[in-house]
């Protein structure tokens, strides 16, 4: 592993409170890898053999139903782990996921993982934080679906992407996985996009203006016990 | 507190490998009490003072919309803890909670259950588990709004109660409550039942008669990666 890359991961939040000389044992035996788009990196019902740390790109976690139907369940962009819940409990992943944007994966085997949060007590209350983090981004996407229709979603949705990356918006991924992150069918999403046009919302392929903020917020009440991101 | 109840306690997942003698350290300052139907426990926004443990009783956990519209987003049933994320990381509420039957309810105030955890590695290790059972349990609702219908929704949920109580089915709560856990409006939850009727479907108040079980399973298609419990 080069010598910038162990800087990086060790002020990943999941390690910045590992004393530096530990790190080499936490990592033995991790691969740090690219994976080009499609990649599919793990399947639902599978048993972790790895914690992901996602350093670069985005990958989508998505669940597949019993007729075989798929739907984005959420974006992982970078610094994010996926899925602890499963490696910590070393049980059948619910969720499968695959690369969207070329990736920078460090792959922590899931065995000797659970073996050093047993016995370091800062790794094991860092972990604890990450999973508040990631149930309670969870409870935000059921908030978001119970409290608002699909339109209301996608102008709340397009608001916290124009606060993080400013106007024009760009679309993290295609309107087949954004319409599933939504919780709505794609025909849905199409009609959905033509509704906000009267709130300022003007769609150029995967480039999207918002010219009246004021309207959209109106319509779509931001709130931060839904929209305000949970820290990583 | 009583010894049968310290003796209850004891024996919850969460403190059962807790060594006895820290017992008293930890469950210092606890309370056990005793609420009515009706009972607000705490709202959205607030910053968590306890750590409550559900032992007898039903309590609603909802969220609330920028306009006060209300929906229920878990029910919860002994023995279960809430809200762990919010009393972890120290911050606000994501959703508030109230008594829908009797209830009895042990208190841990919130800082010192923080101090423990820091001090106590098995007692972090312990709620690192809860932790990824209840961000799984989120995944599970997720999974079920985004890959299945309402109608197909209440025929799953009919499914579980049967399985865990047997027939006829007694809904746990008011049709109101059932149809914001559901993801519905309560008139499609309505539309829903009569839908059910003609896979053996037959409601008799807020008594449920499943009278062609196979039926209602090649309609919904059960799947244990939504509708398994997860270990509390």
């Amino acid at each position: 592993m080069r010598s910038q890359d162990i800087h990086l991961i060790r002020h990943l939040p999941l390690f910045v409170e590992v004393p530096p000389d530990q790190m080499p044992e936490l990592l033995q035996s991790a691969l740090l890898q690219r994976f080009p788009p499609g990649t599919r990196l793990f399947g639902q019902g599978e048993v972790p053999d790895f914690l992901h740390i996602l350093i670069e790109g985005v990958v989508e976690l998505y669940a597949v139903s019993a007729e075989g139907r798929e739907s984005t369940i959420e974006l992982l962009s970078p610094v994010d782990s996926f899925i602890l819940a499963a490696v910590l409990l070393d049980t059948e992943y619910l969720m499968a996921a695959r690369v969207l944007e070329p990736a920078r994966i460090l792959m922590l085997p899931a065995q000797h993982l659970r073996g050093e949060i047993t016995r370091r007590p800062k790794l094991a209350l860092a972990m604890l934080a990450s999973m508040a983090g990631q149930f309670r981004t969870m409870v935000r996407q059921i908030k978001d679906m119970k409290l608002r229709t699909g339109t209301q979603r996608l102008a709340a949705y397009l608001l916290r992407l124009h606060r993080t990356g400013g106007t024009p918006v760009t679309l993290p991924a295609s309107k087949r996985v954004l319409a599933g992150r939504l919780g709505m069918a794609p025909e849905n999403l199409s009609r959905a996009f033509a509704a906000l046009r009267e709130h300022g919302v003007a769609v150029q392929g995967g480039t999207i203006q918002l010219t009246n903020i004021p309207a959209l917020e109106a319509y779509c009440l931001p709130d931060a016990l839904i929209d305000d991101p949970e820290p990583r």
